[in-house]
């Protein structure tokens, strides 16, 4: 009975994973079965083949991402218990009151005695929520309680998810200013751009502690961690090489302005209106900065380029502009959850490939960097995260690939590769130093 | 040897607590020994007493509470763990999209999705801690932090401390605003009088989720509980006793009004200035609420009445006032952590004494109402905190002292005694159907 709904699901293109015996009798056997679909239809498809089975009942389907979601992905738990009068007189009253009292006096003493020197505040307005857009605060937390598991498992780091009913800059500002003290660094994240800019821009220049948005700088570090190890493969030199970022919000400016601080001197940028021309006038300042002579759309920026970066959307890259590019191509299409091309459509007209994707070689994928950003900062109580130490982590993650490792399907480490967390957080923590931003 | 040790320490006035023997040779004895200081200065008289033992050598004198209060008290938990590809892409991209997607269609999802429904803020700008004044946000972290472990350890709720750079009404107000959709509640928390006024009464009208502020109700439906059982043992009514309460802040303005709503007719405030007399012309609207046509000072208003109540000062209430009294006096002297009257001064001139403290009997602790006040909010989803639920948690509290355990050293239940959460919870969820604001 069980080889004819193995098929079912099979013949749907479902994949099957767990399945757990529950009850076996003489009249019948239950199953739960764990099935891998591609969407919610999709499941719904393979219900029904399943259901289509002669004498097979399909009594619950369940969602397994749903069903994690409920009640929310984290937790604020207590580090001692309170069992006892004297637990209760250390932990708060009048205990507490000494503690209140010691860092009044000291204000240093808040990293000691609180929880504020390992306690990172995920910052978001909701504007840009992974690919879908501007969905609102409410539905961001989803998204930020996912980051703030990856800041604990990943490094260690408790982390905190801040959704603002605000998408106003002066706000926004204001809001994490008056937040600041409780956080030894602010994460911000899926703030639509050119907002993002101004934000980060203005909390660096006036709090103590990190700012980084991790859409624009966490997705340049590993972009230009793999253009390390893809440029090694290709024996070109970074100033050498004529570079196309198609995208110009968050990531591409960030993208353009991290390659061009570690020595790119050949940057197009492209939006989805064409290259950033100075003969256009739609351009704001963080595009303005990178406008060139040439105009014209992506196809004719490609022409003769060595790399391809893209931020954008699905299926903007055609082989032919692959074509068009210089000899050894490397593609970053790095589009979520659909890269700007598919990688088996040129899989042997590019040097290099790689895309956000886990299902593909080459996963260009921020948890590679922003725990252990964080992990080198708060450790050596940064003051500021400085453009050397993005360079530094992106050095250390292309480090982690052996020259004897480094192939064209494995340019940089999978982010469950345990040494990423200490020996990019080490490198950023020495670049802190160099740069007198360490503070302990 | 120990026996000098322990005798140097009860000579101190030291109490020894739990002893560890670390290490025996020949030629010495080596002991982690515990004792109980009353100060820091204590203390350190202790450690000298015991250094002064001929052949004892102090190596360490170590601070339990600052020991206990290193890296912060309260840790940010992953409810699942992130080992492999297929649990990110479940807990983050590209899965968590669909969750997102789901609350954007229909927001009251947030609540079944995230962490929300049982996620409190604890918010301070730390205008007023505990009985330390305006020592500001950095010196109230470790006390909201401590705030966090009763909601946890009490009624399983995840709060989170948010200590604000701001003491401004307007800007208090708008980022708290700006935080709600993350959380379930609002527990406002040594923020002072009279802004913590303003700031409760606009969230209150501008949310749609509780708030509370602990330092006016919390300590307002414990002195309440106390009371019902206290005029049970007196054998007076609420509505016929004259009332007395000592401290026109948060606190004394909030007791005050939750007794009218329970029925009291005849209460006189007193500030430091005295009586709030329709004479003085100092006084902020909250204390014109209650000025009477009587002027004087404490001890005048004191004469004949039936209860005292203190939310002010150490030491101001003297036993002759406590002699001028009605027969059989309750006195209430909630000072923290020095009470208005040392108990002892009037052991036999009062019907019932209670305090704030917990080495008396009768400790009136706002434990007893907070957790279970947001246990009972939270569960039912409500979009306010009512003077009913109020209410109904002060008689809750009351009644879990049984009729035959009623006696005056035992008005009000113990904060450990586990009957208190679930049986509080309930009524202030019951109350918040018949008032029409739960929302499940």
């Amino acid at each position: 009975m069980f080889a004819q709904v193995a098929a079912a699901i099979a013949q749907c293109g479902g994949s099957l994973g767990d399945m757990t015996l529950v009850e076996r009798t003489n009249q019948r056997v239950l199953r739960e079965i764990n099935v891998d679909a591609s969407s919610t239809q999709h499941a719904q498809e393979i219900a029904a083949a399943i259901q289509a089975v002669p004498e097979v009942n399909v009594l619950e389907v369940r969602d397994r991402t749903f069903a994690l979601h409920q009640g929310g992905k984290i937790r604020v738990q207590s580090r001692i218990s309170l069992d006892r009068q004297s637990d209760l007189a250390m932990a708060y009253t009048p205990g507490v009151g000494r503690i209140s009292r010691a860092i009044a006096d000291d204000p240093q003493q808040v990293y000691s005695l609180t929880v504020k020197s390992n306690m990172v505040a995920i910052v978001s307005d909701g504007s840009a929520i992974l690919g879908l857009g501007n969905l609102g605060p409410e539905a961001a937390l989803p998204v930020m309680e996912g980051k703030a598991m990856l800041f604990k498992e990943f490094a260690g780091i408790d982390a905190f998810p801040l959704c603002l009913a605000t998408q106003d800059t002066e706000e926004i500002i204001a809001t994490v200013k008056h937040l600041a003290p409780v956080f030894g660094g602010v994460n911000l994240e899926d703030i639509s751009a050119p907002r993002c800019f101004e934000i980060e821009k203005r909390l660096r220049e006036e709090l103590d502690i990190p700012i980084f948005h991790d859409d624009q700088h966490g997705t340049a570090i590993v972009s230009l961690a793999a253009l390390h190890n893809a440029l090694i493969l290709v024996e070109k030199a970074l100033k050498a090489v004529k570079i196309v970022i198609n995208g110009a919000g968050a990531a591409g400016v960030a993208i353009a302005r991290l390659l061009k601080q570690a020595g790119a001197a050949n940057i197009t940028l492209c939006d989805s209106k064409g290259i950033l021309s100075t003969q256009r006038s739609d351009l704001n300042p963080q595009k303005q900065e990178f406008a060139v002579a040439a105009s014209g759309f992506l196809a004719d920026a490609l022409k003769g380029a060595d790399i391809f970066l893209g931020v954008s959307v699905p299926g903007v890259l055609t082989p032919e502009m692959v074509q068009s590019m210089a000899a050894d191509p490397i593609v970053l299409a790095m589009a979520n959850p659909i890269p700007e091309i598919q990688p088996e459509l040129v899989k042997d007209k590019v040097a290099v490939m790689a895309t956000g994707r886990s299902d593909y070689a080459n996963q260009i994928n921020n948890v590679l960097a922003f725990p252990a950003i964080f992990r080198g900062a708060l450790d050596c109580r940064a003051s500021a995260i400085t453009t050397n130490m993005y360079l530094e982590a992106a050095s250390a993650i292309a480090s982690l690939i052996e020259p004897g490792d480094l192939h064209s399907e494995n340019i940089i480490p999978s982010v469950f590769d345990p040494r990423v967390v200490p020996a990019v957080a080490r490198a950023v923590e020495q670049a802190a130093r160099q740069d007198g931003v360490a503070r302990i």
